[in-house]
Parts: structure tokens; sequence; C-alpha cells
């Protein structure tokens, strides 16, 4: 790479609006960055193994994105790169179609990086991919790779999917932005589905001005995914990106596991709870009793039952090529009567509703992402436990880097809003990230 | 009544387009025509037992239905009546609110004219109305009385709901309009749910240019529907309704269940056959084998699963409240395994796609409403096996009058278009409607 534009862009870990800017008036950097996205990829990859597939080269395409790297998690379809679902029973499948976001992002004139590593059909069966802070813990799951990749410094925007903690718990461990929209903003049509209640897709970034922008562009509905409904629409601009909205009135939720965080993440939350109060955010202690103490069995009943339905079959057609994890999953769903698992849905909708009243003295909720650093060992991508109520409500979530544990990896914070209120969402995250001013920089693996 | 023009129209069931047309010019008749179907409702109610209540007065509102009166199924809310649900239950409920659906019609200056009979939830056990044609025989179900009703000629104009068959067979009943636009057109808020994954909110009247108006006003959404989705939006001329779509290519339908029906019902169908083809529409014969060997488990599965769910409860908390029909809805339902559920509902999904591209050289299906007659005695509402794949689905149904049988109840045939392509259908059934040139009268009770 010999254009000192783009190194500096990569070297700087340059965000997604940032680049669009010195793109602008500079194609040639773009085909640099681009090339030398690839060239980083490459020199890291040996140790990361956050990659599935990467593409022979990284031609730049007109559009809004265009120059933009995107990595895409492995259980989105590309027509044109093999999805392997992070399972062996599709190690070589091209799909015959591009899911709806890649098709999009393809005509938004984003270039498609190459397919990172997922767990297994993203439930619990890890991949290959390490935590590029320290190779030795995992990068959580299940959008393994896409966390990893943007961590490293190799792509500025990722996709993954969501349907317990998968963008919002890799997120907070690989020290990156990561944004969950609503339920239903962004098509599932042509990405594996887990569970067609909770699956959400979403990103991975830098910054919170470029998820906004990847929302924006990204929101829409398909006729083959019955629950999408695109967010009420808006336009970032590239100039100056989403205004922040000042000093919010923020709503902190603990919930009662909040003794079971490690003391160096109830640190820093507290200390960033502080720093906020200080900048003039009005922060109060507040909870959610009925959701914290009904969610997880809710939420692993639906996803239970709704990969039981999708994986049977797969189980027991390929018994040597599925881990224990998923068959567990489905010898749960099995058991589950159709009658708790419509209960479980019913209080699903309830909770949703509830949700947007309770919390409307507020303009988000303020909670943690994770109990606490990456879990040592690849073993076990983490615990989810403080993503699966937004991911229940299909509430937009979004993971800010907020300082580093005692093993020296990212712990986040984690800024919720209310079903389908995206982009205040995002405002009072732009106003928090603008507060903090705290990034943590490329994970040098 | 004196006003001649309200008597006129009265009696010879002049259809809501034609009233309108008339009101504009003449506002008087308007009051004399409303005051006119509270008469004769009154007088005939005592033989037709169609209402659960009848409001005091009948004032006219402004709005573009102003004049016009509407029957209300007893399931869907109204805050300033009675809501029963068809249960003991509920005897002297009044709801906090209107449903989405009467919100709307009273903003629309329809006059809400009262409630009509539903079987209990709109499940088996029927009420005490009878078929108007022959008081011998029931009037189907579970809208019964608000097909009675618009058979009778007290309304122009009457809400059902539609899980399995409640409003296409009871309008073949009882020689009306019926029509079930695509599942979510119209938001079921405040309608009392049975299966919502199922149900449907529909209309009786005497003239297809009406059920189209009535869906052109009523299509919306509804925060608290997530399954709500507008049909694609169109207008109704009130001058000349919509535009027949001439001679059509149809998709006959008839099922394996084909030679159960009754031998009148058949002639008449296939009289029908002949009548369209001679005035130039193509009709070719055309299996779903597929669909016909699935639908009936299917559609049964979700809806016992979904029906359990809701009433599980209330019959174990009023035992000798509710029937031996909803106790033993609520027992098949809690003895399915979710992922049965789930199968059934991807098998509703898959065909719901696979029926838009299976039909997409025919601009309709065209098959039966019913096996024939209303059946004698008013114990049993009769087989909706001819209306249940098309609920499945979600497509728009219309019921059109198409003769009599043997006992002098009316037959009707039925017309399906792919899902959301409402309009399209409500034309051809236009053009079906002109050429049959059928009109049954009305019923003389």
């Amino acid at each position: 790479m010999t254009d000192p534009t783009a190194r500096s862009a990569l070297q700087s870990g340059a965000g997604v609006l940032e680049l669009l800017r010195l793109f602008r008036d500079d194609q040639a950097a773009a085909d640099a960055y681009a090339a030398a996205c690839l060239e980083k990829t490459k020199a890291v990859e040996p140790m990361l193994k956050a990659f599935e597939y990467l593409p022979p080269d990284v031609a730049r395409r007109p559009g809004p994105l265009s120059g933009i790297p995107v990595a895409i998690k492995d259980i989105i379809a590309t027509s044109d790169m093999p999805t392997t679902n992070g399972s062996p029973v599709y190690r070589d499948h091209v799909p015959a179609a591009d899911a709806w976001v890649v098709e999009r992002l393809r005509n938004l004139g984003a270039t498609i990086f190459g397919k990172t590593v997922s767990t297994e059909f993203a439930w619990r069966h890890p991949g290959p991919t390490v935590n590029p802070w320290n190779n030795k813990h995992t990068p959580g799951g299940s959008s393994s790779g896409s966390a990893a990749s943007v961590a490293a410094g190799i792509v500025p925007l990722a996709l993954g999917t969501q349907t317990l903690g998968s963008v919002i718990r890799p997120a907070a461990f690989n020290g990156v932005v990561g944004f969950k929209p609503s339920f239903g903003a962004i098509p599932r049509t042509g990405v594996h589905p887990l569970s067609p209640s909770l699956d959400h897709v979403g990103f991975f970034a830098r910054r919170v001005d470029d998820v906004a922008f990847a929302l924006s562009l990204l929101s829409g509905t398909s006729d083959r995914d019955p629950h999408g409904r695109p967010v009420p629409g808006f336009a970032v601009d590239i100039g100056h990106g989403v205004l922040p909205l000042d000093k919010p009135c923020l709503a902190i939720v603990r919930f009662a596991k909040w003794s079971k965080a490690e003391p160096e993440q109830q640190k820093v939350f507290d200390a960033t709870v502080a720093t906020l109060r200080r900048s003039g955010a009005v922060l109060d202690e507040f909870e959610l009793a009925e959701i914290d103490h009904g969610n997880w069995s809710a939420i692993n009943t639906i996803l239970a039952a709704e990969g039981a339905a999708i994986f049977a079959d797969l189980v027991a057609r390929y018994p040597d090529r599925t881990s224990d994890h998923l068959k567990s999953l489905v010898q749960t769903g099995k058991a589950h009567p159709a009658t708790d698992y419509l209960s479980a849905k019913a209080l699903q909708e309830k909770w949703r509703n509830a949700f947007t009243t309770d919390i409307s003295g507020y303009d988000a909720v303020f909670t943690l992402p994770a109990f606490g650093e990456a879990p040592l060992g690849l073993h076990y991508t983490g615990d989810a436990e403080y993503c699966a109520p937004w991911t229940l409500l299909g509430a937009p979530a979004l993971s800010l880097p907020a300082g580093f544990g005692k093993n020296g990896l990212p712990l986040g914070i984690q800024i919720v809003g209310p079903y389908r209120q995206d982009l205040r969402t995002l405002r009072v995250a732009k106003w928090i990230e603008g507060v903090l001013k705290f990034d943590p920089g490329i994970a040098n693996i």
C-alpha cells in the first residue's frame, strides 16, 4: 500500500462516514483502502480466524457506500461466495440468490468483503475466531468474525445477527459499536433462521454515526419476510452524522443480576453514569421487575420451539455433522407444548407494548451489555442475559465501548430505546459517545 | 315510515353505493332509511334473532358513509354498546374502547346499528339466529347475525370475522355477498381473538361494489395488531363502483371433496361456469394438490393451539359458562407440541407464497363456498372445508349468490385471489356479478 490517505485511514480505524468524506475527493484512496483492508486481513487472518471466505478482489462499485468494505456474517446468503451457516452440512454451499440485505448493499455500492465466522447456525457451537485483544479469549458470538474483524481494524462495517445476544455481546467483548435495530427493521430474507420471532440483522462499526447510516440505508421490507416493518425513515448526513440528543434522560436498569457482574464492569458502568451526570444528563435508577423476572424463560421457550421446528430434520439427518448444542436445542424445543410457546409469544407482545409506556418518561435505557470481559477460552461465547430482554422486546439496542477490564479486554455499556424509536436511540448514543470520548483503538493482534 | 325514497330503497334491498347516491341529494331520505331499518329490525327480530343489542336511536353522522347503518358482529368491541363475544361470561360487558374498525367506521360517518349474534367467541357453539330463508335452518356461523341481517334486508352492510369459514359460508347460506379481504388488511385491534394467525375482519353486503368500497375505507394499520398490513390503496367511485375485469381467466378448483357437494350445488356451479364461458371468460380445471391434501390439518393445528392459549384460563375459570365446543378446542390445542404448531405455520407461509406463483397465469380461483344449502337445524353451523384453504393462505375471498337449492335456500360460488391482490379479485367478482345478474332478493322472514 502506497497511498498515504488510505494507509492513515486504515491505521487510525476511520469510520464509514470519515471514509466516505475522504473518498469523495479521492477515488484512488478508496481503491487503495479496500486493497489495504484485504492485505491486512490476509496478514492477521492466520491468527484471528475471522473469515470463512475472502473474495479474490475488492473492486469498487458506484453508490452511496462506494468503497466501503462490508464483512458479512456467514449465515447471510451470498450468491457469489459460499455460505456455510457455520455448519459442515453447508460446507461448500453457494446460495442461488443474495440475501435481501446483501443485494441492497451491492446496490448501494458497498464492497462485499467476505464471509465472517459464525457459530453453528448462530446458535452456541463456536467457530475458530479469537478475540483480537487476547487470542486466548472468545470474541463472543454468534457474530464472532464480524465483531473481531471490525475490532482488528480490517473492515469499518460488518453485518451480524442477534437472536439472543449475538451482536451486543460480541461488540462489548471486542470494543466496537454494536447495533441491533428494532425487530423487523431489516428484512431477514436469505438469512438462515434460528428463531424467526427473535432473529435480527445488526451491525458492527467503530462509530455511532456509522451504524445509524447503515440503518438509514438498509431498513426496508421484503415480501418474503412477514415480520418486516421498516423503522420511520430518516437520512444521515455524511458531513456531520446524526444530531446528538443533548443531556438525555436515562433510565438505569441494572436488573437483579447486577451483583453477578464483574467488579471492573460495575466500576466502568458507575463511572460512566457519573461522567454523563456531570455533563448534564439525568439518570434515574429504574426497575422493570416483570420483564426482569420473566424474560429469560420466555425468550428461551420461543427460541427452543422455533429452533426445534427449523433444525429437527437436520439433526436427524446429519447426526455426525451437527453439534450437541444444536441437538440439545432441538430436544428442549420439542418438549414444549404449543400453548407454552404461545404464552411466551403473548408475553413478548405484552412486554413490548408495556416497555414503551413504562419508559416513556425517558429517552432511553442505560444498562450493561454483558457481565464483564470476554471469557477465557474459545469453547464458550459468553452469557447473553443482559441482551435477552431487549431482543425479546425487539427494542433498538446499542453497545458502546466504555473501558477495559482487569485482563485488558474491552468493556461496554448498552443503550436501549423503545420499539421502533431507533433514531432517537441513536441520537442518545451519539451524545454519550461524544461525552465519553472513549476510543479503545484498534486491537493489535 | 312515510319517505317514499327510503321505503323503496329498503324494499328493493339497495346497496351501499346506491344508498349513498340517493342520500347525496336527499338527506331526509337518509334519516328515514335508518329509521326504517330499525323499525323493520324490530319487526323481524323476534323471529330472526340476529341481534344481541340494538341501539336506542340511529342518528346520522357526517362523513363518506353518512346514513349507512352497519351491523357489527358482537365479538367486535363497541364502547357504547355491550360486547358479549357470544359468551355468558361477557353478558353485560361494555368495553372501554371501540375496536379499531368501529372507531374508523364512526369517523367515516357510518351509523353503528347494533351488535349481531356470534357463535361463542366465533368458535362453534351457536347462538339463536335463524336462516331468514327458512327458520328451521342455520344461518351458518360464526358471523350468524351479520349474514342474516343483510339477507333479511335490515342493513346494507355488516361486519363479520372469519377464522375458518365464518364470513364466506354464512354469506353463501344467506344469499348475500361475503368478502374476506387479505389477512392483515383490516386491523383486529379490539376484535376478540380466536386464532391471531387466522382471524380476519370481513363484510356482508348485497353488491360486490359495496364490499370493495368498505375495504377501500377500512384497510389500514394499528400499532396494536402486529399482523396488520394494508392492501395496496385504491379508491372506489360512488358513481360506478369498481371497474369490472372483463372476461377473466379463472382457475376452477374443485378439490378432492367435490363429490361430497350436494348435487344442486354442483349443478349451480357448473351452470355458472358455462354462463361465464359463454360470456367470454376462460375457465380451466386446476389442481392445488398439496394445499388440498394438507390445509385442513394445518389450519386446525394452528387454530386449536392458538385458541387453547387464548381460552385455557377462561374455560378453567368458568366451566359452567363455557361450551363443550370451546373446552374441546382447548383440550385439542393443549395436546399439540410447539413444533407441530410451528410446522403448520411454516406450511401456511410456504403455501401462501406458492399459491401466488401457482395461479399466476389466472386472474382468480373459481370454487365453491360450501357443500350446499344451509344444514337443517340450529345446532350446527355447517362445514367450513371449502373456506379453510383460503383462510389459511390469507387470500382475498368473495362469496357470490348463484342460485337456490332443493329446499329453496341460497347457493353461492366463491372467487379467490392471490394474497394482497384484493382489488383485482373484486374486479373479477364485479364482472361475474354483472354476467350472472342473479339477485336472490331479500329473504322474506
